[in-house]
Formats: C-alpha cells, sequence, structure tokens
C-alpha cells in the first residue's frame, strides 16, 4: 500500500498511446497515459472506461458527436459506445477501466498493447 | 454521457465528510468530497478504495504506520485495512470504490451518510 504521485509517475514513460498501470482496486486497473496524434475508432464490448485528463486537451470523436476534455475534466464512456481520442498536443490522461480491458477495445492491430506496469 | 469538470462540481457543495456521487462506471461510483477535521476509524469489509488528493493535504492513519496525501497523489486502501482520514485544512477529494461502499464502512454512527449525486 504505497501513494502514487502521479507527475512522478508521468516521468518514467514517454511512449504515446500506450498505457501504464499505477494501481489496481476491486477488477480494475488505474493506467496513466501519453496521448498524442489520432489513435483508432473502437469500443470495449464489456467494460465502462473513465478518461481524466490531467495535462493538455482531449478530443473524443464518437460516431455523432465530440467532446473536448480539458485537464480536470472526465468523461465516462459506456461500454458498447464507439469512440476515438485525438490528441493534437501531447496530452496526459489517468484512465480508470476493468481489468479485462484491452486498448484498443474490439480492434486488434499495431496499436494494441498488453498490460505493462509503470 | 456528459464530462465532468470536477473544480465545478466541488463549487455546488459545502459539507465535509459527505462524498457527492458524480459519475458510475461498471459497478463503482466515482465521488468527490470535502473533507475537513478527523473522521472515524472505519474499515470496508469487501471493498477497496481509492482516495485522490485535489487540494490540500490528507493525513490517513492506520494502526501500524500513516500517509500523507498532496495533491496529485493517491493512495488505494485495500478491503479490510483500518484507517482514519484526518484533514488539518479542507482537502478536497476524489473517491472510487463500488458501489456498495457505505462511507463510514463497518460503523453505523452520525457520520454515515447516504448514497448523493450532485
Amino acid at each position: 500500500m504505497e501513494k502514487i504521485n502521479i507527475s512522478q509517475k508521468f516521468n518514467l514513460f514517454q511512449e504515446h498511446w500506450s498505457p501504464k498501470i499505477v494501481g489496481e482496486l476491486n477488477d480494475s486497473y488505474v493506467k496513466l497515459a501519453k496521448l498524442k496524434g489520432e489513435f483508432v475508432w473502437h469500443h470495449h464490448e464489456n467494460e465502462d472506461e473513465l478518461f481524466l485528463v490531467v495535462k493538455g486537451n482531449l478530443l473524443i470523436k464518437f460516431r455523432e458527436r465530440e467532446v473536448w476534455l480539458a485537464a480536470g475534466e472526465f468523461l465516462i464512456i459506456p461500454k458498447g459506445v464507439e469512440h476515438l481520442p485525438i490528441a493534437e498536443e501531447e496530452v496526459q490522461v489517468m484512465l480508470l477501466e476493468p481489468k479485462s480491458t484491452v486498448n484498443t477495445g474490439n480492434v486488434q492491430n499495431d496499436r494494441t498493447v498488453g498490460d505493462q506496469w509503470v
């Protein structure tokens, strides 16, 4: 049971679109990710997912709308909802999602990464 | 599916030790709480609980040690672990915990509050 300093954890990695696990509780992981550029359209079949922006401005596109998130704002994306995160400039986010969650959801491609702690 | 601005939500209530629900995902709630003074020793029988400090400095006492949390730091308290949060000055925290979680855990007293959205 050790406290986590979010800013210090972000200093430990540079890769984009490669979420790092920083905590686990109940059936979920807390992850930190650096995002830059455009990701891929995907959805998570069984998992709701929380995006909390720590730094920067994140655009999340949906099929019928889009949402901009600034630092200190979060959005919960319900299971089954297709989304496309886009970061024009680098964004730091904290994610909360079930341990079963794959970053690219229903899509398996070269953006898919496995579980990794930092 | 609406984004939540954490700072704006904190402006909507003043009570201490009365967590407000601001989101739900999977089997969990995201809550915001203002803390000031000393709470009560308690544990949660079946729920791990995450404390993320948004503003201020939070002391969490355990039977054998204590942890100080500053803004941008979080701690996950595993189920069954007795803890006592203390805020010398007002602290703003974001909590993540299963929907079944009662704020005073195994203790039922005048500090116990029910689910309330803000």
